[in-house]
């Protein structure tokens, strides 16, 4: 048995570097969760997307900073990735008898949440403030940062019309063909505090399965942000393996867009961000294609079924990244 | 076996006389609920007390009206005669587990109506167009009538300050000595929707045995409806047997308030209203003194255990009120 087996937990980095992640969805949750594994939890620091933050029944709702505490905390769906484990559905379905809308799915542990990061909002304190109350609440050592503390909407464009990002996502279920995307306020909005200064400290800057799309490319266009990420030493991991995505509609956004999906189309995506790319082993053929933009690659499994696989993940990224030479 | 036994459903009344309720707690609730059981729904108007109503947790809370509406639906919680039967309560204790504010009780079901409720305030329906939405998805056919649709909140002046309703009597469980009341805002108040015409047709108003100083006096005091109230034939129903509430502090405030808390001490509250009281067995000697305030008195069974019992008082205090000659 090695110390890479996927049955035993990989042994803590030997010297701890600072890692920031930035993430947004289930994937991205879960290589945040691995970084958490095999970092000591003041070194790691996870921006998170918030494009896709809405108001709905009155409740303000930030999904993918749910997704991360819940799977950093170990509270996380299990099935679904997103959601939380031992759910029960009680509140929606008296709502859905009364008339109310139910095509967003709220369980009853999850409302708890929403009903005082709603209360805690409203008596004037801020997202990250809220965050970080709910992490030491669920014992979560790292540090979750939403992006920022004002509001910057993802607009999914389609060939349907525009649509706010969670009535395309789950109300339209990614039907609509996407044309392109906008970040509604993002070029007033400010980074939330410690976002800057978590950059501008960090070894490694890791990009995490996210869509580049509506996870990553709204963390980007906070102002501040991209030229702080831009000068560090930058590893992304593909969230496309074989041309397909392993969760949501990146793979269909790229084709919508005019892009082949490939691991390849996600470096070129980030490309002039990057010191190293990380793709699955079934992609290995597209390593040279992504070198010849200047970027290192390592091909590794990238699947994350377990939380194990999760850690293994993690510590390779950052070893990988750590031993790249950051030329920018 | 007769038609009043309590192991059988009351016979309709022969001749359905126009009935208005006034009610709020649990045993105006369950009084109302004896009154749907035995009158054609188009002849019964439940006019429900929102002195109570408040905003927690960013949702707006009808406690009376919703205790009305679960027990007429029969979803009410038989154990507590508020709340909903078969609750569940995750939603709170997600809430509690992060630190937010738990001591008023809603269940996950509950929540899903204060959810709808609240949605469909904040596009600008009235209370009363939600009541009767949700009325009509209960499948309750009885008119259920907020007073107002203005609020009209209720305070609790106390020896220890004046406390907002829902603070006294759930946060502090009526601990605080009384001193007095105000019905914030009734001066300014309209009577909802159909709340005048309902009583403008009543051949009979029966006062239901809930507490006279925050769950009656809240409705009296919207201007125009204790003038309406006092032109009908007027029964009510004594929320105080053998100088004893059967739940709520109704007997405390009245204690507190200097009076000796009896059936007699409600009928001389209602006094100048009363065309006809109803007492307990148990209070039958109190009947000559309230007699002598010239109001007809019957005495029988008031509690009620079962919906049975309901029905079977609904139906005395209906046929005791039409009996009665109409003076004023």
């Amino acid at each position: 048995m090695t110390a890479n087996s996927a049955t035993q937990a990989p042994t803590p980095l030997p010297v701890a570097p600072r890692v920031v992640a930035l993430a947004g969805g289930v994937g991205g949750a879960r290589l945040a969760d691995g970084l958490a594994q095999v970092l000591p939890p003041e070194n790691l620091t996870i921006i998170v997307n918030t494009g896709d933050d809405f108001e709905h029944l009155g409740l303000y709702i930030c999904p993918d900073v749910d997704t991360v505490c819940y799977t950093l905390a170990g509270l996380s769906n299990p099935a679904t990735g997103w959601g939380r484990a031992d759910e029960t559905w009680q509140a929606l379905e008296s709502l859905g008898a009364l008339g109310g809308p139910t095509w967003f799915r709220l369980g009853d542990r999850d409302l708890g949440l929403h009903l005082e990061r709603t209360r805690r909002l409203r008596m004037g304190q801020s997202l990250s403030l809220v965050t970080q109350h709910f992490c030491r609440a669920m014992g979560i050592g790292a540090a979750v940062l939403p992006m920022s503390d004002d509001a910057t909407p993802t607009w999914v464009y389609t060939i349907e019309g525009d649509l706010p990002f969670q009535e395309y996502f789950v109300r339209h279920q990614c039907q609509p063909k996407v044309t392109g995307f906008r970040f509604e306020g993002a070029e007033r909005a400010r980074p939330s505090p410690g976002v800057l200064e978590a950059l501008d400290r960090a070894d490694l800057v890791v990009i995490c399965p996210s869509n580049p799309w509506v996870s990553i490319d709204p963390i980007l266009a906070i102002p501040g942000i991209r030229p702080a990420v831009q000068a560090r030493r930058v590893v992304a991991v593909s969230p496309i393996i074989g041309g397909q995505t392993v969760k949501g509609p990146a793979g269909k956004m790229f084709l919508e867009l005019g892009i082949t999906p490939s691991a390849l189309a996600v470096a070129e995506h980030y490309a002039e961000l990057l010191t190293g790319f990380v793709l699955d082993r079934v992609d290995e053929n597209l390593a040279e294609q992504i070198q010849a933009l200047k970027v290192q690659t390592l091909a590794t499994d990238t699947i994350m079924k377990t939380p194990l696989d999760r850690a293994r993940l993690a510590k390779e990224v950052v070893e990988f990244g750590l031993r790249l030479s950051h030329s920018s």
